[in-house]
């Protein structure tokens, strides 16, 4: 029996149930529903505009849905491209994503704790649901090289480091990311991409033939990527602040992705022979919009400048699929397979710039803060200030902006050491990993009516008779 | 003409407009909106929970809809495994759902009626279409082996006796069922169960080529998986009471789903040769967390608790579809098309015991009333009752059981009843029946595209030649 063969019989079953085992421990003896009469006077203290929860505790759960939607129907389906690749693209995007989210809720709170407990609230599950997408990219950059067991240890280990840099980056260094360009898509994308560099396969620099989708395996993708296009409002807005904030966020990220599609759909026929559309461009460069409007998505950038942004991450995603991932493959390693570096990296990237710049511009709130300190610094010194005013107005931008950076920066930063941090442990031989010639196939993992491979192996190769005979 | 053509020639179609007319006639005589002007003071008091039901008519119409994907797009796709028969299973499903429901709305609301009419609400909707899910439940057990007019007959009987069972179960015993592992889950099954062993097909005991999948009919399965996953807590807390009941239903389900998801996969693994996952089980066993949490959802469980109801779901789940279904096919007689005996039954019936164990220890309530009880006791008697005290605490634990316990007993009982007696009503040959040879095969009920249907003649008969010659 082959090295990954065993792995599954016995280390994928183990591995899986010794996680939910530890899990169910740790749950028993820190986790509680948030409900009211289970706590007392702290009990509204800590979710940002969650105030009223105790009274609405459902208030929140449509979004939840759109979000859980996204994670489950949107990624799982939008990696059914591949021909041979469709029951580990949905059926292991569930199994992680079903691990990741009880993994995400309990370590995402560890830093909110009141009385030993965490407490279970719609607000908390959106973030659970949030933190398995980083995984869920990553998934997307090695997709068909990795077996079960080395992507339940991905997703234990990128929890983790996402969380304690999701902490950092909105606790410490408070920068704002409400839609999560930063910290889950460039994060998940760089944290994907150095994995896939660590378990870079030269045998496959030649492309392989299950790389590759059919007629049909097209169309299942379009099932995850209309999905995710419609419920992006909701992943950017879920966790804005209440009320206007929040409808900020929902009118931005649909402006965002109407214009990023058209984008897409303009650059896909202008950069293809004969002006063809290309169902790999339409199936991911329509939704860069909306991982680029994410960390700017509730602040006052009209919706022109939604717009703006979507267009720009509709080009540079449509150009990326066409001219930089065959170059990351071929002179850099990196086998991008769902071509994340063009959907979340390059879009994230975009994003935290948008976040640096609207931040920057925040005209409203930026100059009522200057006032203020204005206003304190006449009462102290007694003078005008003329030449303070300048310096004031430009510490403040300069401030506001260099928080949102140093998000960006600590994002990119924990993804890609994390990443080859978490690529070398699942490189250990231990694990077992399928060999090249197995790689974009589900049947060394699934069941497999057998009939149909059997046909589909004669059909390719033309070999009719031996049906016939058998007949 | 063959009997089940004619079938389909006149007496569909007459069936189903006869069925259309009687709902019109009983909905213009006794069918109303539930809109404020409508009515005066009895207006709140028919939904419990739902007294501020006027002032937000619209407040459950979110949960409302997720129950309605489930309904039409989770049970409709989930059942699109076999090859050939993915348009009955949808459409089908469609049919009888459509019809289910307004059946359903009528004769759930008889025991309710103000004025001698009943007012439709989105409330009342929900009740409606959880009605069609025990059709639906039933339809998978005896899937490729009905006429759409047998199927209609069944949706009629069964919905009438379900909504005298749940009016049982939840009105006059008084039993917690709120997702409904026993009046919907454990009834839809067991209902089925008896109608396939009345139909029982002597000539299918070795199987029928059709009676399978491939691989692109798995996929299309697993968007109906995915979407009962998803929506699975809004089924269980649609109409728990609002506020934290709502809220405690929402949380136990996701988790008992999280836990179940990586039991079933770790199950399938270990139990399939090469430990290889076998997409029957992840299609199914991963929902059953949903189901065996149902009836105690609601209920103090906490996070963990709810976790280890759905690893036990998960594993007998997928135990079921291993081992119990060719039993109950080859010495039983019980021919279980999409094995709903393991998704629905068996979890079903877990859920009705967790539900008599956690009504049982449901302490907080339950000492609150044995405390009320024995303050009255007291001021009636003048008497400190030490063994009483504890007397009064036995029985009211085992009233609140076996209250449980009579609810699981009575949906089992007019499921196998009700099941035996609709199969015969089904049996009669005056309705038609397809032959044995043309089960699992749209092309008997529905116009199939003639190059797909010419092509799967060719290959089913190994003839190639004719298509190489053209090609």
């Amino acid at each position: 029996m082959p090295a990954y063969a065993t792995n599954m019989r016995i280390k994928f079953p183990i591995l899986a149930l010794i996680l939910e085992a530890v899990t169910i421990v740790l749950y028993t003896l820190f986790v509680v529903y948030d409900t009211g009469d289970k706590h007392g006077h702290d009990g509204g203290h800590h979710a940002a505009g969650n105030e009223s929860h105790h009274e609405t505790p459902m208030k929140l759960y449509p979004l939840f849905q759109d979000v859980h939607v996204m994670i489950f129907i949107g990624f799982g389906f939008l990696m059914t491209f591949l021909k041979r690749y469709g029951f580990s693209s949905v059926g292991i995007n569930l199994l992680l994503a079903a691990f990741g989210l009880q993994w995400g809720l309990l370590l995402q709170n560890v830093w909110e704790m009141h009385g030993g407990k965490i407490r279970v609230s719609i607000d908390r599950m959106i973030n659970a649901d949030f933190s398995t997408a980083t995984v869920l990219i990553s998934f997307g950059a090695v997709l068909g090289k990795t077996s079960p067991v080395q992507l339940l240890i991905m997703t234990l280990l990128e929890i983790t480091i996402f969380c304690i840099n999701e902490h950092l980056v909105v606790e410490v260094i408070k920068a704002s990311d409400v839609g999560a360009s930063m910290t889950i898509h460039a994060f998940g994308a760089y944290f994907g991409l150095a994995v896939a560099r660590v378990l870079y396969r030269p045998g496959l620099r030649n492309g392989h033939e299950n790389d590759g989708s059919v007629y049909h395996s097209d169309l299942f993708a379009m099932i995850g990527t209309v999905f995710l296009w419609m419920f992006w409002p909701s992943f950017n807005s879920a966790i804005a602040d209440p009320g206007d904030a929040q409808l900020t966020a929902v009118i931005n990220t649909y402006f965002s992705l109407a214009a990023c599609a058209l984008a897409a759909y303009a650059t896909s026929s202008l950069v293809e022979k004969k002006g063809k559309l290309d169902m790999v461009h339409i199936q991911n460069a329509t939704l860069a919009g909306g991982v680029a409007v994410g960390t700017c998505a509730d602040m006052n950038i009209q919706p022109s400048g939604a717009m703006l942004i979507g267009i720009v991450a509709g080009i540079i995603s449509t150009l990326g699929f066409k001219f930089l991932t065959p170059i990351l493959a071929s002179n850099l390693g990196i086998q991008d397979t769902c071509g994340v570096h063009n959907l979340h990296g390059m879009p994230g990237i975009l994003g935290g710039l948008a976040g640096i710049v609207a931040a920057a511009l925040q005209r409203k709130e930026g100059y009522r803060a200057v006032h203020s300190h204005l206003c304190c610094f006449y009462l102290l010194t007694r003078h005008q200030l003329f030449i303070s005013d300048f310096i004031l107005i430009s510490i403040y931008f300069s401030v506001s902006a260099a928080t949102q950076a140093g998000g960006l920066a600590s994002s990119l930063g924990f993804a890609l050491v994390g990443g080859l941090f978490t690529g070398l442990i699942m490189k250990i031989p231990f694990w077992g990993q399928a060999p090249d010639q197995n790689c974009f196939d589900d049947s060394i993992y699934w069941e497999v009516p057998e009939e149909e491979k059997e046909t589909e192996e004669r059909l390719a190769h033309g070999d009719y008779s031996k049906n016939k005979a058998e007949a």
